[in-house]
């Protein structure tokens, strides 16, 4: 349906054009940055206010039963579930992203007792790389980050734990789930999901299939503001026998009780941990809300004709400025976000933002721009490219000042 | 000065008055469990506003510089350590108090490498005896949780940490930080301080003190909001060797270099893990701003003044109801709370709350009230009091519903 259409016709014709008026947007801003911080959405301004107002200021203690603060964790977790093919109780919002891989690798070392190696991508988004490589220095495994199209033939029947990055943060490049988790699985490896590029944006059947363990991230495509909490999935067959080591008293069976003793949680909730950050829940549950009410095939559908139309655009009219498609051409393996190759990719990118499109430079050459089927319009695509190509074109981006400012609502 | 006035007399002369406009405290309320949770900072209300309005919907991810989120570890961290006598750059806020306490453990196992053993008190907080509780079943180390009398005689030339908490969060009863560190130093152990039932209520010298370690918690006197992120101190000698198990990418030297290679910063910022929780820090930034400008022995004095004015007046008005006194009589030996035992202690504190004096109940016999300086009155002290009598004279308790509301205000 979105073929040979223009940017305006596509937009009168998306599905999901409703779904726009749920976010906070600044005028004369394309905001193609949703896949690092999405936008504020109308509701949560409200909700953060009530939660502030009301429930901390005049509920006080209470609020923890009265408001339902206590459930924070299972019920945002329980919500996420259904965006990607999990069971309410496989899923629980805690912490960051990067303290639940630390939970989930560990548990995984402990589900799997035994073998002594992990294996993952090298160029793997930063904080993975780093939790793994803490583990290897404290705990006796090894660790093999190898080129992605190696990774499948480095798992052995050694291999613990496949640990990957479903849609790389720079390229886009997406993994097949299913696929990847059969040739692990064939290894008796386990593999945990990082799916901080993918919640919200790409459909996601971890149950069908077959996968173990996963994390991602509340800020990106699930608009949860800065710093939102993470979430973590466990599989239902893995959670008796599932133990992490991060045994704080919300991780309790019974937290109130103040017991001497520890106790883990019978359900998932054992991999909790302290306190969780009330504020940052609420305003992740309004986030996840929107994307609750939005068709995941649809999504996908108006996130590769975005991202289509992103590269079918840039063909046409930088084709004499040095870009290089950095993602997949094939959008089957590519995630919501599209990027360029430039070698002045840094002063493009600032020129770019300073005149009202916001995306993303990653070291040393990518110019990164996320397509977030909730709120981007195709217009802003056909907007994003000819700004780009004004750049381009009149060499703003040698100008240290980029005062020049161009129309591009 | 605060010896034979009346409760109205000690409100007029008290030279933190004016600190109490500076909260939002529902009407016909007394609350006495600011230990437990604080309350809403009337700054803190407009300043999130900001932050999810401004900074998130307009400045979107240009606020990690604009608004400078990136900093906000390391200038809350520099803001606490006014309150509890450390260097600015030998604290950090980050996670929560349990994961804190996690790092912690474990830097100090590393710290103190060759011994194997860790000694902490029985009925310690729960998350603290949870998190070690967990250490040890992981690693290789001995967990001798004893009685507090028993707690020094504990501590060998095998000790690696002492883990206490300063005030007790049941009792109240309070550590002399400085004695104990020596006794434990004095044997080689490094001590881990838990300071939340501290910090914001009690003077703290921690390099006066020659300590080694601490974490604290935001959301109790710092009035920072339900689930607020912690802080951690290190001691500036202990810097050079700090490892912790959690290697996020905001502990990395450079962040956002994308490297893929973990380089710990070389400073204290190597204590964090991931992105650190925006909102949390923001609402915690004005409850501690609140704190920095109270002159923290004229906060001492006036806790003792209100703590000593409750246990006068129980003993003058509730000797006949078997309540006896759970806290140390001695103001010198106690926190900024006073415990009460009573073997209906729970329905008892359901009929106080439900007539609006907020305490809290602790299994299996502790009705504990917290007085904050920063906002509690005397009067409100008096008023407390003469609730409970009403509740033990009337025997309101054994009243299901109560649903007589007496005047508190």
């Amino acid at each position: 349906m979105y073929k040979n259409l223009s940017p305006v016709q596509l937009d009168r014709l998306d599905p999901l054009k409703a779904m726009r008026s749920q976010f906070t947007l600044p005028d004369n801003l394309i905001y193609l940055n949703g896949n690092s911080l999405g936008p504020l959405p109308v509701a949560t301004k409200q909700r953060i206010n009530d939660a502030v107002v009301k429930e901390w200021g005049e509920g006080l203690i209470r609020s923890w039963n009265s408001a339902d603060w206590v459930s924070l964790p299972q019920r945002l977790g329980a919500m996420i579930s259904n965006l990607i093919g999990a069971d309410s109780d496989e899923v629980i919002v805690a912490d960051s992203t990067s303290v639940n891989l630390f939970k989930l690798v560990h548990a995984a070392l402990k589900l799997n007792r035994g073998r002594s190696k992990i294996v993952t991508e090298l160029g793997n988004f930063p904080t993975d790389l780093y939790i793994l490589q803490g583990v290897e220095r404290d705990q006796r495994v090894e660790l093999c980050a190898v080129a992605r199209e190696q990774v499948i033939d480095e798992i052995d029947e050694n291999t613990a734990l496949v640990v990957l990055t479903q849609v790389h943060y720079k390229t886009g490049e997406m993994f097949d789930i299913s696929a990847v988790t059969k040739r692990a699985h064939a290894h008796g490896a386990l593999v945990l999901w990082d799916l901080s590029h993918s919640t919200g944006a790409v459909p996601l059947e971890l149950n069908a299939a077959g996968a173990d363990l996963a994390v991602g991230c509340g800020y990106k495509y699930l608009n949860g503001g800065p710093g939102a909490p993470s979430y973590l999935y466990v599989a239902k067959r893995h959670h008796s026998s599932f133990e992490q080591p991060l045994t704080g008293w919300f991780g309790h069976s019974s937290p109130f009780a103040m017991s001497d003793t520890f106790d883990p949680a019978a359900d998932l909730s054992r991999a909790l941990c302290g306190t969780p950050s009330v504020l940052g829940c609420i305003a992740l549950e309004e986030g996840v809300r929107i994307s609750l009410q939005a068709d995941i095939e649809q999504v996908r559908e108006k996130s590769i004709a975005l991202s289509e139309l992103f590269i079918n655009l840039v063909d046409e009219r930088l084709s004499s400025f040095e870009f290089e498609l950095a993602s997949p051409r094939d959008s089957s393996r590519r995630g919501s976000q599209v990027s360029l190759r430039h070698p002045h990719a840094y002063p493009v990118m600032q020129a770019i933002i300073a005149e009202g499109v916001i995306g993303d430079f990653r070291a040393p050459d990518i110019l990164r721009f996320g397509f977030a089927p909730l709120y981007t319009r195709f217009v802003d695509v056909e907007a994003a490219v000819a700004l780009l190509a004004k750049v381009m074109e009149e060499a703003l981006w040698r100008n240290p000042n980029f005062q020049v400012r161009a129309k591009v609502t």
